[in-house]
């Protein structure tokens, strides 16, 4: 399969998942959404749960945001967010928010994007506040995804990448750098 | 009818936007989701197309993000977000990220998102790039109300809002007084 093929069934899973409780998503209207057939995406993923899986992993995501030295960090999540989306008409994170509200699956959806992706940068802090300001870092990576997905015309979409993480990298970059209060 | 009635229908109504195309969207449906009769949603909102413009409508979020001085405004737009959280058990602005993805009346909200939020603080801005520093700004807003949609037990929900100014708020302010690039 083709990586647009595969791409185009995760998004229809997602939107899937995003919109029904997760006992009434068929992999059938999955592979309608996606122009698919039903034996394709068994084939390439196995059923509904490996599909929801793929879904809610954000293990890459985590790791490709993190891969840079901490002095650096801030400017590198910014980027690596930006190219993702240009590159894959996707966004790394998003997708988490529409986990919010009711539901087991959503639930745990949430919690592996905390141990995954939050945890990611609480590791790399040192000082106090760390869980909070990595969650916070985090907030402003999600926030960044989701205004490039809804404004996909608008000047942060089309700017220059290197002038969006002038911008928008400090606010990262000062949550990772913030270590006043502990004596070293 | 009481706010908690109102705040009832609006959410209901918000959720079945986000998750059907809007033809597919009824009162009836609404209705049962909010536990009220869809004779009592006609009564004091209309029809759906007026339900819909209520809960497309971000003139009130942009109003009370901005009422501030620009010297204190990343504060307290911050702050704003974080109290009328924890007061309405909602977000001023998190519901727009529903309204990514296809069809004119999501492209609507989008609009009046980007015309009634990111121009209110767009309007307050000196210097170079202004509408980017604007966008960035409100992406800065929406991660952080995304990540406390999320999270309801996570730092960031549960800290002091004070201390959650403190680390978030001097991303925004960095953009809002940034204007080196002029003379003044």
């Amino acid at each position: 399969m083709t990586d647009a093929g595969r791409q185009a069934i995760l998004r229809a899973a997602w939107r899937a998942f995003a919109r029904q409780p997760y006992a009434a998503v068929t992999l059938r209207g999955i592979a309608a959404d996606a122009g698919v057939s039903a034996s394709l995406i068994v084939k390439h993923f196995g059923g509904k749960d490996q599909l929801f899986d793929v879904v809610a992993d954000f293990s890459d995501a985590g790791e490709l945001l993190v891969a840079a030295p901490n002095e650096s960090l801030g400017r590198h999540a910014v980027l690596t967010l930006i190219r993702w989306r240009r590159q894959n008409d996707s966004d790394l994170l998003v997708r988490v928010v529409f986990a919010a509200g009711d539901g087991d699956e959503r639930a745990r959806m949430r919690d592996q994007f905390r141990e995954q992706v939050v945890r990611a940068f609480a590791d790399r802090l040192d000082g106090d506040d760390s869980e909070l300001r990595a969650e916070l870092i985090v907030a402003h990576l999600l926030g960044l995804g989701a205004m490039l997905a809804l404004q996909k015309t608008g000047p942060a979409a089309t700017a220059d990448p290197e002038l969006v993480a002038d911008l928008y990298g400090p606010a990262l970059q000062h949550l990772i750098d913030q270590n006043g209060h502990q004596s070293h």
